[in-house]
């Protein structure tokens, strides 16, 4: 995380928490984070941000200088604005652990908490639970679709700012990227950083040979040339020539990098080019576009591709940069709630999601109840704050990929399909249906007056 | 901007700069920021996020943390470490103006700077330059649909990551939005910022009537109640009802917003309830999935909206949420230069993009040409940044928004639709041509060696 300004929020939030304590309204709330439906090309989704929000949460402070511009731009009470100095999250967190495939309907993240603070957080919630849902979740699909084309995230100059590429670095290495061209995600997260050369490096050369030279001198290890810039072919064949020159120096040359034209056709031109040239063990970078059906395709092809780096299709999530998500109000003052918006209904009350797998291992069903229902199955939303603190089995970003990659090994092979497939079960309980057909009884007599 | 950590870049950028100053390739190189394309859904673009890129590159210093940071793990030279922590811009940047209209192939941002320089501050002028230009772009569209409809930019939580977030906000102003809601926007840029409440609000009172009341009483002016949480028409009735109260206790009711459901049709009956209740005055506000499509009906039916908060399909561009566009090297050390990839190949040389207007200063064509061609018509690029420093003239976001909303008067009429459009007519020049042949020719003879 990079911004930690809590006037990083919809106005709404401090209006209603405004209200919500001028009128004595401060008992416990609860609110959950879900995904209303699936996007039509998902099968599946991948729950992620939970660390950043847990940090969020913890360190959330207003700073004087915020609370003065409020006071002189947003016509608060002064009452307010000095409850904002002293205001702490002292709420619990219960959610999936990032990682964790999820459906339509199934919370991810539950927070129970004093209602002005459970309120006031729910703008970047939202928007740090669902950036990285979105993009582990399409990182899950190409991890599934490259088999064994190893994955590497390029998509930091056009994801959507700097947050967005940074966080896009974590959530893909957490769906079982191999690592991430951005240095900062190495230097924050610890995910494993590479690179290689641009195009306007060989052209600023007077010559290509002499640009790949050049290069390797400098990087001397893990050296891979870029050698589309003219002549694809013609260049592998100058790293051919090139190569014992190199060797002599110390220098490693690692790889080759194409990024553009019909990848896998020159990848099995380039890889023969190297091969007949001795240099087998130099391997294949393919860029340049790329998405999940790409990495399909070379994979039916069995096309000579050793490593892929994705850009802008993984960091903006390019067929679906947003899910219909939302984190709603079910519970406040021990009484469960509903919205009933048309085409937006929520299930009310504090709940948690089972799931069952067969005697492999597979996931066979889900199903969504009510906190405290007696549901045969794995429960799924496990405590992740108590009372503002994060807890000391918070999992590490390497616990959560080995856990994202278990995870994948659980799916039904039919979701792991890149086209859409037949929905996996994901029932709701006897108790929430009766509770929900409780609350509209109420709601009905009373709470709509 | 909230991220100025200078390792906010891919790992190749500092592996060309090391591989340049330990060549000694120094010498001024020239760069172009354009779109290779337009997306079939967008008729035209605007360029935005050129203050942003200013600031970046004039505030940009590595830490001595950053560096010791890279020395502990990414292999670089102790003599290429210690030129980072002495690295500054040294520059010059030439731009399109924000909210200049551009086209495919147009640069509309040119970096002048000794080779290293320019080519490491590549990945973060695209993540800057892209992102905005995605959002302006999008919001044009939008303010062109909603014709005498106030637009707010509701898309905070929904957007990728806290900065895109913010730059969404101050992008989407500069296209003719009104505002947004979220705080920071406007203590960071001044963008107007507005809220209502959420459904949670009304959900967690005892009684609809009670919620209008506690946040009337505690917002006391521009009160907007949401009013689809149960019973749409019912709830307006109820604000009829309570009107009388409020005003006596010299509340001020704005509006009431409506996020469900037919929208259009809601609009036409609130509005009569209100108007029969004496509340002509009394605004209507509706939100909820909406896009440049969505206005363009409600404009159409002659709905009774006053004003749309837009979230997911401005914050993240949800049609088209990237471009395909590129930084490239155009010349070093005097020599034009083209990079010649499948697919990709670019136009040489320093350029300028010149714009003709008819009688009524509606656009009629560009063309694109070389710095210092004589071609008629008006220079769209214009001096930014001198030796690394901004210019005085450097618009403010008013002014930059003033140019926006001029810019659209200037479309002319068939790019204006949101259907795709016969496309505007932006031309190659000659003498464009002619060095693209030169140096394909020069490169040929020699480069590719």
């Amino acid at each position: 995380m990079t911004e930690t300004s809590l006037l990083l929020t919809d106005l709404y939030e401090l209006n209603m928490m405004q209200a919500y304590q001028r009128a004595g309204m401060t008992e416990t709330a609860v609110f959950e984070f879900f995904v209303r439906r699936l996007p039509s090309n998902r099968n599946f989704l991948v729950a992620a941000g939970l660390e950043q929000v847990v940090d969020f949460l913890q360190d959330a402070r207003f700073t004087q200088a915020e609370v003065d511009w409020l006071a002189a731009h947003q016509g608060f009470s002064a009452e307010f604005l000095d409850s904002l100095l002293a205001l702490r999250f002292t709420g619990d967190v219960d959610a999936m652990p990032e990682g964790t495939i999820f459906f339509a309907d199934e919370p991810i993240l539950r927070v129970t908490a004093p209602l002005p603070e459970a309120q006031l957080f729910e703008t970047r919630i939202i928007n740090l639970l669902h950036f990285q849902t979105v993009v582990a979740s399409k990182a899950s699909r190409m991890a599934l679709a490259a088999g064994d084309i190893q994955l590497s995230d390029f998509g930091l100059r056009r994801a959507h700012g700097a947050e967005a590429g940074l966080l896009a670095a974590r959530a893909s290495y957490l769906s079982g990227f191999a690592g991430s061209a951005t240095v900062l995600a190495a230097q924050r997260f610890g995910v494993p950083v590479s690179g290689t050369m641009a195009h306007s490096f060989v052209q600023a050369h007077e010559s290509e040979a002499l640009a790949f030279v050049h290069f390797a001198e400098s990087r001397r290890e893990g050296v891979v040339l870029l050698i589309d810039t003219y002549d694809t072919e013609a260049a592998a064949r100058k790293v051919v020539a090139l190569a014992p020159r190199l060797t002599q120096q110390g220098l490693k040359l690692k790889g080759v990098r194409l990024d553009s034209g019909d990848l896998a056709e020159h990848a099995r031109r380039v890889r023969a080019i190297l091969d007949i040239g001795g240099l087998e063990q130099v391997q294949i970078f393919a860029s340049g576009g790329l998405d999940e059906w790409a990495l399909q395709r070379f994979v039916a092809e069995a096309a000579p591709i050793d490593a892929c780096g994705i850009g802008t299709s993984l960091s903006t999530s390019q067929d679906v940069p947003a899910l219909d998500c939302a984190y709603k109000l079910q519970e406040y003052a021990g009484q469960a709630k509903r919205k009933r918006s048309e085409g937006k209904a929520t299930w009310p009350g504090r709940k948690q999601v089972y799931r069952r797998y067969d005697s492999n291992g597979v996931m066979t069903g889900d199903t969504l109840t009510l906190e405290g229902d007696t549901v045969v199955g794995e429960p799924l939303l496990q405590p992740a704050m108590r009372a503002g603190k994060s807890l000391e089995t918070a999992p590490s970003l390497a616990d959560s990929r080995a856990h994202a990659t278990a995870e994948r090994q659980r799916l039904p092979v039919r979701l792991r399909d890149l086209k859409p497939a037949e929905p996996y079960v994901a029932e709701v309980s006897h108790a929430l249906r009766s509770l929900t057909a409780k609350v509209d009884h109420d709601q009905r007599a009373s709470a709509e007056s």
